[in-house]
């Protein structure tokens, strides 16, 4: 739609889509709305969308994936949040807080320290998948619990997983970011019924997966309409094992060509080393992420799920420091 | 316990196992019975077990896996079927049908040449996981009743893919084995699910998982209480395009040493060429693998999905003659 | 060129290439000659040699490789040897030995069994490329002598690894059949020089190349002449570390498809376990493959190098005889 | 050593070490020299080696890379060029240049800005190793001379493919740096040769090697006596298309702790496409790079070889201005 198209404009638009007996999707742009037409078996005829009043152009998306695609929004999505936070926009986001969420006293901790810093979002998994099913599985509701206090106390934002579809409803009544972790990435099921959700999601990349699976797996989210999408490169599956996983810093860039999604970056998962955090979430900064998340932990040799990726508290505070002067580089603040 | 252990000898250590707090796992092999100990946080002391009556020897078992390790039960586990098909025992398994169930006519016209053939098992998708939403994603219901009138026409075993905990009680009722597909290896709610299920489960490998991690996913399903698992490689992620996937046949002689369940293989999906599946169905019988499943479609060239790796009803006829050989030599047969 | 094409219209032929400036190769087939062309920029116009004398057909390779491509040859290349072994026909070619040469005790201990076996090569390194170097390097020109040595008590042919331009004079004057290591797969000087040598050339594949990537390497020996390329699967580098490397039997349909050049596999190197090369040797027969390599070590305990793959001798005679009834299945014979 | 080690000192360490029949290697570092000792089978015993004059400690390498490892040298070894350029100090080192020296006046133009843009590196390939035998193999001796005359012209120093041993001393002759592609990373003859060459070493990581291999390949360069080793990252190959391979920045940090050899990134060849080359410089430099090679052409679009990835001489200026930024906030500069 132009810029200036009014809502009636936008609602005949859509109106006229239905009649079709296909699907419209109102994806808000920062100057414009783009509408994404979904449910048709062969090519549509774009003339007469093009005839229709506040319409700027009637375009086919050349890839697999529609909604999510680039072609469909020439503007990064701005995904805000209640706490007056945003992804995607001139704001660096960074995410911290623990890999779990082991105690009250550990997560308020972080929290404070992650406000003072100029971060907006806490990160914190109160369901925790696992390798193996005799591993600590999460404090669930209980740590849902803190984090939401931990909410309370410091007016951060709060991501954590959702595991399934049975927990939804309770991680997103305390959560303000639903985040699809790297395991799940193809749970059709799951994609949908967050797709269907109210809150905003947060997709991890699959450790194995292509690119371009993980913006069709976007693409499951937004075609049910829900179209606040963060997509999260947290290093991928190679041959090499002096790291965990081998961050895939090319992603960055593919997807700002790919997408209009916005894409943050977790050096911690993805390198599994703590002194190699620093440097690639400098890098990631770098090559043009929107956010970072980075797992930080009051006693890192204390914690009950990957204690050696985790930043200390002041190994925190001087990563933010180098991260803020490379953002301004890049067009960014923290 | 000793080959000769009485009902009452069992139970008591059932019994002794329980009154510690702990899971206690009745597994049947061919000659003897081994309970299988969950849920302890250190290492436990063999003694008191060891002077039971009845019982043979206490180990530890030092794999992260427990109840599926080798260590657990020096047989391979068969797994019995209604219709008197087993896998893991002398017979070869043959899993035969289309990848996705499309309408009666096709599954029937199928299922008499599967059955002719010497196979026992039917297979057929009715929910279909696909990379993108706008895909076929199977006749569901439809499809599952489908393939139970097949079974009552054939005598053939159904088995069929779970996509998730909601539509597990459905595919339940419908199929005699809960397929488990590659996206879904490390969706630990359906493993546990599964592992609450009366019937017995695949479990195909995740594209990019290691033989350890989809142990660990069998150890899902057996610590819930379900001990009637089969695996299924299919094929691996790597760098090499030229065929879908990589079939790690490697896997077969690997997981005989790793574990007590047995091993399928599924070279359609593996190769994603139909000429290729012949040779790599022969190589995995000769490489020792308990079971086959093949995509036979009766028109490939009009299948809804994989047409490509599809073999027609003559060809699929002519690999059962040559599998038939090969399995004579390694000491199975069809 | 027809099947009863004199050498005179062979010969006619080869100079009306020569005559255009572009190179002739005459590649020797079961019961026809083909003749390749390479040097061209753009595409060749097939009339005019359609129209000499004795030509069958003029097709342009539709393929980056050319010479080695099936489309330049329908029959499958035999490779013949001066012992009257071949590779590529009707005969299974077992290649066995030790890993490296690292005694004459040692060579003729093994070589002794694997003559009786019914194999006709003997395999062994006397350069052996090491990752690190501190390690043992073979005995060099010493090692070649103990091989030259074996053959004359066995008559068994010798293939032995060809490490630099610099010593592939003294591997050739005691070689008949000349290694190039996986790790020198890409090493186009050396491919060079060996295509301009007499002996026939065993092509292992590169830890990590493509198969296109490897023909392309066969078709660099090819071009300077040397028309007897032998390819060899040797397992590729993938996340998996249950196994040494994963052995990709889906290459030798694929191969059948691509190139007439005959395919041995090497299931040692490619598990690098011992109890997993019996399966892996049985699933290459099955699959096709022209050939098999396995180590074989009087002591394996005491090998200088990769002790822990090689087979007794008694193991050794056991595979031999489980791979001979499959052979047979497959239409051939050891 | 101690850093006021004198001459006499050092030397007599060196004589006792040959006398025992071992190598000894000096290393020189910012402020100390290191004396690194192979040749050994088992353990030294360190104590006769403290007591000597000047000595600071006596360590053993507990790695299987020895003189490469950063047990050996604390400080980052800096490696000095003719024209005052050096690598491995606070300089950013940029090597940029055509993939292919295709002409004089391509290569005189290109370097004239490369030159005037800060840069002190001229890269150009004169043996061009390339997968197929009929792909353009570059200028060979001529193209040496263009890139000789380009020094001359710019003060510029030249970096170069050495691609055999054959061709070896003419480089020698003409290059200040001797590159060793990544195909060529485990040639150890092409290795020992350049290690005894005057000349420093570029070392490219193998497409699939692993980092503890990438630093046995320099500690074979090293072992030789050639200790003026620099390292270079250039993309490993992964299941990810969407890239030519996949930039490995993790790598960086992991070196950093591994090795005292200097550490260059080529983001041109790990992606393959040009906008996602200034991303992933600036990235490499924000990860800890000590220097980064990219490709620059006067006219990309026509390239003999990898035109995709080279930038135009405008992107190459605006490149250099955004790594300039980032350099300075991690304490290099350009």
């Amino acid at each position: 739609m132009k810029a200036g198209a009014t809502r009636a404009e936008v609602e005949a638009v859509v109106a006229r889509i239905r009649e079709m007996g296909l699907a419209a999707h109102e994806i808000p742009g920062a100057t414009r709305v783009a509408i994404g037409i979904t449910g048709n078996k062969g090519a549509l005829e774009p003339g007469p969308f093009q005839m229709m009043q506040g319409v700027a152009d009637a375009v086919p998306v050349s890839k697999p994936y529609k909604l999510v695609s680039r072609e469909m929004n020439e503007a990064t999505t701005v995904v805000s949040f209640p706490n007056g936070a945003s992804v995607g926009g001139e704001e660096l986001a960074v995410f911290a807080g623990p890999c779990a969420v082991e105690s009250r006293d550990q997560v308020l901790r972080t929290a404070e320290v992650v406000a003072r810093s100029g971060a907006r979002f806490l990160r914190g998994g109160a369901f925790k998948p696992r390798t193996s099913p005799y591993s600590f599985q999460g404090l669930k509701e209980e740590g849902l619990k803190i984090l939401a206090e931990a909410r309370k106390a410091t007016g951060l934002a709060v991501v954590t997983e959702v595991k399934d579809v049975e927990t939804l409803p309770m991680v997103e009544e305390h959560a303000d970011l639903l985040q699809i972790g790297a395991r799940n990435m193809q749970n059709f099921s799951l994609l949908e019924a967050v797709g269907k959700a109210k809150k905003p999601v947060l997709l991890k990349r699959g450790i194995s997966d292509t690119i371009q699976e993980w913006l069709l797996a976007a693409e499951y989210v937004m075609s049910q309409g829900n179209y606040k999408v963060i997509l999260c490169e947290r290093g991928i599956r190679t041959y090499e094992n002096a790291t965990r996983n081998t961050l895939d810093l090319n992603a960055v860039p593919v997807l700002r060509r790919m997408t209009h999604l916005p894409v943050v970056v977790d050096p911690s998962h993805a390198t599994g080393i703590v002194w190699a955090v620093r440097p690639m979430a400098r890098a990631a900064v770098a090559a043009g992420a929107d956010g970072l998340m980075v797992e930080v932990h009051p006693e890192p040799e204390k914690a009950l799920s990957d204690g050696p990726q985790s930043l200390t508290l002041p190994e925190y505070e001087q990563l933010i420091g180098e991260v803020r002067a490379i953002a301004a580089i890049v067009g960014k603040r923290v």
